[in-house]
């Protein structure tokens, strides 16, 4: 049936399209399909009982307060919980610097309201996450690329991309979505010493920080931003925009995030945000807050750090016994996602189809290039699936490339 | 100090500004201030146990999943349970024309970013609900106003707007926030036929529709397109976007809200949700659907509405007792707030700077008009404060008025 609405929709809506990973995850409510395609958290981890816990305290004590509308910045007991929080990552801040958002896909789409221009460059990594393109292209967004190798974005094609005036900077360093690669950090000052000379401010996006399963931790590019700067503020005034999540430390159901910026920014995204969704719901605000404090976060992430780190492994070593020479993939340090890549000639879109036969999924590479490119690439989450299923999902999956491959399965397991 | 921020907001910015209603919030923070102000729910009628059992059911039989993303268009026994209560008041649709979403300015959001192109008029009512212009002129949105009198948007007005090529009508037809006034039947008819005439969709924002406190109910207007157009599908597949919201009838904090419209708009609306949160928290779509099951909304409804008749009495009562002659004001059958127009030589900014000095606060009728007018009207809210507070704050804001009316107060209560 003919109707006038396709006529009505904006010119921006042109460049909007539902995401693949979004339709994969509906993939993955088949219970016979074993999918390393989303990026979910564990839910064996999620601290049922605490929330269970937090819930009745909150109803009890406070829980007119929790179902009323509040403040759009944020809960402000929530705010100062996260900045004690974050300081312990390096990046010392005041709650003046913290917005609370409902996840940090609207933190991207609020960024994206606040400071693009039709028209305007964004500087990326390619690949990157795809949630970003998603929010920014809707507000006219063109992109920019700098690629990836094995130490992160290459900072040495930095300077020519920036010589293009992009408006900002978008970077993943801690175990990129989707490469699980991570920033050098000579790089990571590199970055910064160019973005101030170019004038360019830094979007720096880092879901997974608190997730290392192995090495050192490197300080953000916000904190060495404001040691660059030699700031003793308290309050962080510098070039960087900081994005971080409760949803992979916590639970994304509860769709919290906070961003980290300076007081001018915060204000500008604060009305923003009245405008998107008045504020984020009160109530998960209170009970995240409830769950989370008292030193419980940073035992709970240990916890999480453990189960993941097992998942990575088996997976790595699965890899290494089921899938065929001539296959790479990336030795991610932490984070959800590790990424593969097949020889030249086979694309792996075609091999999802056939895995897909074999009920394992994944996403394929190429929808993270902004620009083209990557069409022989794979993102595989390690988070979400038992070890036994990440087996069992790469047995499968390791068959399905060596046919595709034409040769005869060889596992070395 | 001086940052590079400020020349870094895009364009559109400009246009946002703080809304003064959310600045006011923070005026009923002062636990001595009566607020007439915001838009707030009695916190009395939240179903504390409720949803105090709820979150313990929902925890302990699938916490797991309640704490998981979920798929962006909405729970669907959520979405089932929205169609089965619209239909009570009419609207018959299937979960195929629902969306859920984080609260109704959600919706307006998400509906100005699939329909508005920069330079687009939309056609609204003067004055109008101040949210959906937030969220509008941020997508570059220009407005065109059709006259309120105590009817309603006057329709014999409509056609002229309509000549100037709108991209769609917003109306609120149930005791229209901020003139608590409702749309006149005949007038509603007269709405759907001229914008079908016009080939100009409606959208149609209705929290308050199910808070009636006399007289009878009267269709909504998709109801009345769906009719008009003789559609006998369960699917609704006609001209209007209808808007309405849990916060009203269970409680704002959850951030929950739904649209209904024709299955290729909520595609859209989907898309465009993905880029802006990827979807609604989980866990409050899994709460609120415990709560409102098994009838228990309706019965909630029922108690909401004795609550909220008593104070919309109480404040009718006491302003006829305390407002000094020459000042009118509405007679609201529903929802949350009632209009006062002044004297044409107050000012009503003037009269609240002098009645925060007292003690009461209300919002000035200016915000609401999007074109200009209104200087002497004034916006009272009668939903969240006690019978006991509203008769102590308008006879404080009653005494207020005569002084500045330069007349000695002669109180008729």
């Amino acid at each position: 049936m003919q109707t006038p609405w396709e006529h009505r929709f904006a010119q921006r809506t042109q460049r909007m399209s539902s995401s693949a990973i979004r339709e994969l995850l509906k993939l993955t409510e088949q219970p016979d399909i074993i999918s390393f395609g989303g990026g979910m958290p564990a839910p064996e981890v999620f601290p049922i009982e605490e929330f269970t816990a937090a819930c009745e305290k909150v109803m009890k004590d406070r829980g007119a307060q929790a179902l009323q509308y509040s403040a759009t910045d944020g809960y402000r007991p929530l705010r100062e919980l996260v900045a004690r929080h974050t300081s312990r990552y390096g990046i010392e801040t005041s709650p003046e610097n913290i917005l609370i958002t409902s996840g940090s896909q609207q933190a991207l789409d609020l960024l994206g309201k606040i400071l693009i221009n039709p028209g305007d460059r964004i500087l990326v990594e390619s690949p990157t996450y795809l949630g970003a393109l998603q929010a920014w292209s809707s507000y006219g967004a063109e992109y920019v690329t700098v690629p990836m190798d094995k130490h992160g974005m290459v900072t040495d094609a930095l300077e020519a991309a920036l010589r293009s005036g992009p408006k900002f900077i978008y970077v993943l360093p801690n175990f990129q979505n989707p490469t699980g690669v991570t920033l050098a950090m000579e790089r990571r000052i590199q970055l910064i010493e160019l973005a101030d000379q170019y004038g360019v401010p830094i979007v720096e996006d880092d879901p997974y920080g608190q997730l290392r399963y192995e090495g050192d931790h490197l300080p953000s590019v916000v904190t060495l931003d404001n040691q660059f700067r030699g700031n003793c503020d308290a309050c962080y005034r510098g070039n960087v925009i900081y994005l971080s999540t409760f949803s992979k430390i916590l639970a994304p159901g509860l769709r919290l995030a906070w961003v980290v910026a300076p007081p001018e920014v915060i204000g500008k995204l604060v009305q923003a945000k009245q405008g998107a969704d008045l504020h984020t719901a009160t109530f998960n605000q209170f009970v995240a807050y409830e769950v989370a404090r008292g030193g419980f976060l940073d035992r709970h992430i240990k916890v999480i750090r453990n189960v993941y780190r097992e998942r990575r492994d088996t997976m790595l070593g699965a890899m290494d016994g089921y899938f065929p020479p001539g296959v790479d993939w990336t030795h991610p340090e932490g984070g959800l996602f590790l990424w593969g890549t097949l020889p030249e000639n086979l694309n792996s879109t075609d091999v999802l189809k056939a895995a897909i036969e074999q009920k394992v999924a994944f996403v394929p590479g190429a929808s993270f290039y902004p620009t083209g490119g990557g069409h022989n690439t794979m993102r595989l989450n390690f988070s979400n699936a038992t070890p036994e299923k990440i087996m069992e999902g790469i047995s499968r999956l390791g068959r399905v490339i060596y046919e595709k491959m034409g040769e005869p399965v060889t596992a070395k397991v």
